[in-house]
């Protein structure tokens, strides 16, 4: 299933489904059929498997033939990022593809060497934007702006040591992320000032449920600036793959439903680039992974 | 005042202010005389100044004749974090007192010059623990267990690009935050894995709102493991000051109402003492700021 976060034309915030082009509204999808279902994606996923399995059969039953205000075409809507507001940070794992391992010893302060356990950083969740908002240009605090697309990972419920072998049953879902980077704003080597800057986590334009990824680590993902490929790779190439970032990560600390891992991102990014590429206001990128979808977002002094 | 969230013998969990001993239930307070009042911190914060003034007004006018069910003997509650799930990541600031800059120079991977701009980084909501809870010691994951005393500044209301001069407006108050930090667990550099584990943040016993703080900057504070003293400084040392900190985290980053910025750790952490000293199940830490409170929370093995 496509899970979206939409707004409507009298800007209700709704959780629907994405079928043939239509946002079907979860909620009174259920309510025409007597059948409680949550109105927001991170109740529906606390919700999850019972709201999924139900929302799945009525989705079914009705093959398109919808009740009077349920389904809207996507085109009259707003899609907003899928978990507009995560409940805590997201969890951004850098360093995870060789090649931009490479890049980024290159032209940033990283090490050469591969890393031994997975690098991981965080987002806060003011920094969450949905498809086609601006990516704020704040040229007072950074001239060295940048993009980076990465499968991201939506848990489904609670990870706490979690081991490599049940991790997957712990994925909810998943989506695309735009890990937007200020590269001259690191602090002793620190990322978050760098990464967790308002608008700096484009992500959507839907969560797909797991079912529907057989094979999370072969998916092709790529960006483009301006219309031109910058990133071009496959999740096969993830150093860390999504059950060894998992059991990581919940060795330590509690992930909880609707918790976002963003898994790195392959080489190309504008950092790695001879000359040296940044994004400027004006500038479009589009991004996107195979099976997942696709985001726009242009570039905006701010 | 004083604001405290407390459990109750019934489990139930309650905002409440401090006074002469008492925990004064604020929600019930205000619907004994027919006010509405929040009744959880995060609410109150948001709910302020009104909601602060009413409770004011209210309790001046009982002064210690208490309504029915209104009061409780603090030594017959359980005091919680103040905030016991903030709503992102805490901001915590590294390297912000000199001789810590010098201690961990010698002893960590950080730069022996003082750092020009604040060294932003985070915690999850999940690492966050209340008076007398136990931190976590984690043997699989770490043998360099350590402290670090700090001053937290509570935002009351939304900061985006506030200038210094408007800065001190936007705190709601103070309260104590222990930055715990697993030495051994940083991660090309990044901070978040090594102070972000579950239960490194215990925090409290209670918000002193701002106004009961004339100068946040002339507190003592100190830490004492198993009753020796640790760390003993004052917060007029601080290198960038509480407006300097929020000037430049909301200059990128959103500060919202109930976010923490914990300021900063001044020298006397394990990591720099001579021997390097650790801390291990069994140990208790102890740990104050003056005027805000005290905390103490046992060392236990998970």
């Amino acid at each position: 299933m496509k899970l979206i976060t939409y707004q409507t034309r009298n800007l209700q915030t709704r959780l629907g489904a994405l079928v043939d082009g239509y946002a079907v509204d979860i909620e009174r999808l259920g309510a025409a059929a007597g059948v409680g279902l949550p109105d927001n994606m991170l109740d529906f996923i606390d919700a999850s498997p019972v709201a999924l399995q139900r929302t799945r059969e009525l989705l079914d039953r009705h093959a398109g033939k919808w009740p009077l205000n349920v389904a809207t075409p996507v085109a009259n809507v707003r899609l907003l990022a899928p978990i507009p507001r995560p409940r805590k940070n997201i969890f951004g794992i850098g360093l995870n593809y060789v090649e931009h391992v490479a890049e980024s010893a290159r032209n940033l302060d990283t090490a050469k060497d591969l890393p031994k356990q997975p690098v991981v950083f965080s987002k806060p969740p003011t920094a969450v934007i949905g498809p086609g908002d601006a990516i704020g240009h704040n040229a007072q605090v950074t001239q060295q702006l940048d993009w980076e697309v990465e499968l991201a990972v939506v848990i489904g419920s609670t990870c706490r040591r979690t081991g490599q072998e049940e991790a997957m049953d712990k994925v909810f879902g998943y989506t695309v992320l735009n890990d937007i980077s200020a590269r001259d704003c690191r602090r002793a080597g620190q990322w978050i000032f760098s990464k967790g800057q308002d608008t700096y986590a484009p992500m959507g334009p839907c969560i797909v449920t797991a079912d529907e990824v057989p094979d999370p680590h072969n998916l092709n993902l790529w960006l483009k600036v301006n219309g031109q490929v910058k990133q071009n790779s496959n999740t096969r190439h993830l150093l860390f793959k999504i059950p060894a970032l998992i059991a990581d990560i919940s060795s330590a600390i509690t992930l909880e439903p609707g918790d976002i891992i963003a898994t790195g991102t392959p080489a190309g990014v504008g950092a790695g680039m001879d000359p040296q590429e940044w994004l400027w206001p004006g500038d479009v990128v589009e991004l996107g992974v195979e099976s997942i979808g696709e985001l726009r977002n242009p570039v905006v002094a701010v």
